[in-house]
């Protein structure tokens, strides 16, 4: 078994559902320890956060992930308990073994052998481990960089782990992300009985051609970098259950997806235009989750694509798709961010896995990134 | 304190909710005992049902009604203790007091009257009493007519308790009803992340066009008796509350109160064609509550009128809004049906009253309906 596979089976049998780290980053410490790095435990309530870092001098290359996985779902429809790692078929079975827990195990893995290697790398190795991705996201990955932001601890690359390939390991890194924007929408009507329509105000009825308006809307057509802005009404509740009842309000929940085509401003406006237009009256809340980033080529990219064309002979494809990640709380202190790691066809899902040769693959990859960017030329 | 004053406050004391009788039945049945009616008790499930019928001969006038009550909603907003019957400032408030206590004790006391001035009336005088009016109307009024039936026992006019009147007593009697059509709706689409809709369909994005249209509809302009055809969206449902998801299906239920100008089968098939045209997915139930009826001018409804003018001096009018009643039960049998009742300003709702002079007035109206349509001409 291999030290990366071992490793990642280790996390993998500590059940660390969001926020519970139940000692992941423990054990990730001692490895860390061991080859030389000083670490900082940085908890923030139920949340457990890790700071490690190797060297002092720029240009800090930094490992960022997270311990935390989502809930299993209905463990009948398991084939394999999530939490006891199992290989089937050249998989390792198990919740997180593609979101993250290979990543990290592959990142820990490359840089023993890395340091084993070049002792006196140049510039400095790091990683930001949180217990808090796939859950608020509040008390994690940003309050470790709002610490190390104050101290002036500046991060150069920032390579996260997340799961960002789709049919071939590397054939997709994400260099940048979607703005997310979430609107609370409450409608007011007024309630009374089905038989009496003229004394009531369905609220339903009141606005939902703007609704549709909203769903039909074209907002941007993309760029370059990125996919057309897209809003997805998630949420949408009327009604107490009585079927004589109109009710009194219906409350939706929407969320927008947005390119560097828009700013948030401009997206609250038109949804304002589009319902006021429906002449009902109505609350919105709106809650900005990410702004749109970006990292161009450069550095960071370049060493990433040639790390994995060494490894794996892929081609790799630059994407900015998909969901948010940390990536959005690190790239505004200016670092070069990129995501990379296994594939993501069963993220979330029951029967996680990841491929045993894929994690030795992967932590070969994350090894070539080092010595690209930290060995002296 | 009259006597239909003190029957009221003995039934509002009896906290019968649907389908809780709570004696008032046996109250009832001991009254009309001892003015000469024969009593059946039909019990169906956990409802009490009364018929009680005095005479053998044609026509049968038969007083229906409701012990049962809506539930109190919060005591702490009630005045005075909804099941305390409590005098203030020439009202009787109480749950029940205008649906349809008062109107129970007014029949009561105005058949009393009645058989005391006229023991050897003609044709026959009933009443039809259940506990199962504002609940499911499953084992009601509907079982007892269907015994009826059987034995071929047939009502000629009903007249139904239900409060009716709008500002005045006897301003408003119903003379027929809507008929009532329920749908359930349920919309399939593809779950998925809101970060990537073109893998997923948003149930409400695929119908919500469709949706705007069917609330949009016009279905007829009503006629001479009934007033438009209507339909309400009841509850709408979608989403799991996260706002990162796009829901896999969105669940609606819809009512149509429906005018003699439409059938059940052409507004069924009318929801399908606009629903199909959004070319989604879609399951769709429908239940009919009941079919619209209506009573036109003849014994019954001069025999109100009358009644209702010479007691009051009002001039009535006719109506057929309003939601459904237990006379859509009595209707299909052939009887002449009209509702004829307290004011309905304060039903259903905190401080339910009912006007204490309104109360004897009603026993004199009822009981003028007996003279009008059971004595000797």
């Amino acid at each position: 078994m291999s030290p990366t596979l071992a490793l990642a089976s280790e996390l993998i049998r500590r059940p660390s559902v969001t926020p519970d780290d139940q000692g992941c980053q423990k054990l990730i410490a001692e490895h860390l320890t061991a080859s030389g790095f000083q670490i900082e435990f940085m908890p923030c309530g139920e949340v457990t956060n890790l700071w490690a870092r190797r060297g002092d001098a720029a240009p800090l290359l930094c490992f960022a992930g997270h311990t935390d996985v989502v809930p299993t779902g209905p463990l009948a429809q398991w084939i394999s308990d999530p939490f006891v790692p199992t290989i089937r078929d050249g998989l390792l079975f198990g919740r997180g073994a593609a979101d993250m827990k290979g990543s990290i195990a592959a990142m820990i893995t490359a840089a023993e052998t890395f340091v084993a290697a070049q002792p006196d790398h140049r510039g400095s190795l790091a990683f930001l481990i949180t217990s808090d991705e796939e859950g608020p996201s509040i008390d994690g990955t940003v309050k470790v960089v709002e610490r190390l932001m104050q101290r002036g601890e500046r991060i150069d690359y920032a390579l996260v782990g997340e799961p960002s390939s789709r049919e071939q390991l590397g054939d997709t890194i994400k260099n940048g992300r979607r703005g997310s924007l979430t609107g609370t929408l409450k409608i007011h009507g007024k309630q009374g009985h089905v038989a009496y329509p003229h004394l009531a105000l369905n609220p339903f009825h009141a606005s939902a051609s703007a609704l549709a308006a909203l769903c039909a809307e074209v907002w941007d057509h993309g760029n370059e970098h990125f996919p057309p802005t897209s809003l997805q009404i998630a949420n949408l509740h009327m009604g107490t259950g009585a079927d004589n009842v109109i009710p009194g309000h219906l409350e939706a929940q929407f969320n927008l997806r947005f390119s560097t085509e828009q700013t948030p401003e401009r997206i609250q406006a038109r949804v304002a235009e589009i319902l006021d237009a429906g002449g009902f009256r109505y609350d919105l809340r709106w809650r900005l989750s990410g702004h749109p980033f970006l990292t161009p080529a450069g550095e960071l990219v370049d060493a990433a694509r040639a790390a994995i064309h060494a490894v794996t002979g892929v081609e790799t494809q630059l994407s900015t798709s998909g969901g948010t990640s940390d990536g959005r709380f690190i790239a505004p202190t200016g670092a070069q961010v990129v995501e990379l790691g296994p594939l993501n066809a069963t993220i979330h899902q029951i029967d996680e896995c990841v491929g045993v040769a894929e994690l030795d693959q992967l932590a070969e990859i994350y090894q070539g990134v080092m010595q690209r960017l930290l060995t002296q030329s």
